[in-house]
């Protein structure tokens, strides 16, 4: 089903409703939404909407940073700003994936959680995007997808992309990861970011940092492909992150029950084995190991 | 909704559909339904219908151990034999329950999985009838239930029987356990069984290794509530139990997808704090830990 947003509210609700989910995405559409905002309303309207589309879901940083991005165009240049974030969105990830292939075996299983492919970037995905990346370069990977409750994007949407692919692939529910790490011999867990704090702590979906604990258990690395977008330096660490709750109704069988429903978790920078970026495999400490100094400049001036 | 099982078949059918569930609430069912197999059949079709129940779920041994019980009763005490199995697991509850109340905090949050109150066990239940005991033993809890996809005995069966005891308790889906270990401060961690081995390794509902884990990762104390008679010492690891796969069916939503879906999954028995039987509280080395000489006798035994 394809959904037009033609309004700001409908902008609005379509980020607030996961219509459109996956931090690139939603920075994608948000700084489209953006430039919607500027065809239809004027001065402070405008500058409203700006912030109402900005503000429209708390944890991943790539929707503030892309409104941003396009509030600070010259008037008029909205749209292209926009189709420039875009279109540099579909670059970055390509250069994910090729900087993320040297990580994978030759032959082996992995493990992902939600959703990180096209559906979530508008490009070829960060995670999902690195291993399909590898299985085209020959990696002869099988792909073990988390179902990701609530909202099942694992089972709704990975495996939709992974079949789409031609990447095979076998779904589990979230609880059997641990499991599967042990019995299927997963060699390698990689899975996207919302947002991720100087020190490298990261905020990701729900079940991302139970992953992550049951990844160094097992001695199994654990990787995260984000765009520079997704860093956020004006954090010292992952204890500023806002992690947005949701609505009881997406768990609850009866509506008695009360419930804890996190969309988000922030995973120990300690945890990560490294970092797969446009700029290429960042491990600890980080910042420093990218290679060429003109990048690490780049890098950490946020400039493209 | 009621159901009631006239025939062997409709026995087996009861137990591989999960109406009836939980290993001690299996044993019992499986009890009263030898009885009622050797009122339908004699001869080789009586102990074919011990065996088709015997055989109807793998991985608990409860229902081996409940089957063999009648199996061996002489001759028209078949009905006597499960009533007496029933009498003991209720009694053995208690015993359980009561075992527990020192290990929980004065006031704090704990975290359990599955379910194993009173639908599970037909008594007042493992871990759900020793969280309960020592709410009513003035224990201020709150208790997180994992939901344990893909079946929800948490979401369905635990919130429903915590609501009806009365004791505080709050919704999350599986893979939002560590964060509450972090986030909600959980202080203990206690779940049930369906079968341990001789060296302490733990088969139970999947997810189970995975919280084990994320348990001693925080330093949170991981407790197994289980009678005696899921002990099976006949296996000296964890490694000779079967694990039961189930339907695809369970998880996917496309019929497509490839799924592994296992119902249990096994905990190394060093990441389990101690287990607490009708026995008392039984700590690494185990069987050694019983106080009680004639009740350590009992314990190898098997004897009630």
């Amino acid at each position: 089903m394809i959904r037009r947003a033609t309004t700001v509210d409908a902008v609005v609700d379509a980020i607030q409703t996961l219509a459109v989910r996956g931090a690139p995405a939603i920075g994608i559409f948000g700084a489209y939404g953006c430039a919607l905002a500027a065809r239809l309303h004027e001065g402070t309207e405008r500058e409203r909407a700006f912030l109402r589309i900005r503000d429209a879901r708390p944890t991943a940083v790539n929707l503030a940073w892309a409104v941003d991005r396009v509030r600070a165009s010259a008037d008029g240049d909205y749209l292209e700003e926009a189709r420039a974030i875009h279109r540099e969105q579909v670059e970055v990830d390509r250069l994910i994936g090729e900087a993320a292939i040297e990580l994978f075996p030759r032959a082996g299983n992995v493990l992902t959680h939600c959703n990180t492919g096209p559906l979530a970037t508008g490009g070829a995905g960060t995670a999902l995007g690195a291993i399909v990346a590898a299985y085209r370069a020959g990696k002869q990977l099988h792909v073990f997808a988390g179902e990701t409750r609530p909202l099942l994007q694992g089972a709704r949407l990975t495996m939709y992309e992974l079949r789409a692919a031609g990447v095979p692939a076998t779904l589990i529910v979230d609880a059997a990861a641990a499991l599967a790490m042990r019995e299927k011999k997963i060699a390698l867990a990689i899975v996207g970011a919302d947002r991720i704090a100087r020190n490298g702590d990261v905020a990701n979906k729900i079940g991302t940092y139970g992953l992550a604990i049951a990844a160094a258990h097992h001695g199994i690395p654990f990787y995260v492909a984000a765009p520079r977008s997704t860093f956020d330096f004006a954090l010292g660490s992952g204890d500023a992150i806002p992690i947005e709750e949701r609505r009881p109704d997406e768990v609850r069988i009866d509506e008695a029950d009360d419930v804890y429903n996190p969309a988000f978790d922030v995973t120990p920078g300690r945890l990560v084995t490294a970092f797969v970026t446009e700029y290429g495999v960042i491990r600890p400490p980080y910042f420093e190991s990218i290679p060429d100094l003109e990048s690490r400049a780049d890098f950490l001036a946020a400039k493209r």
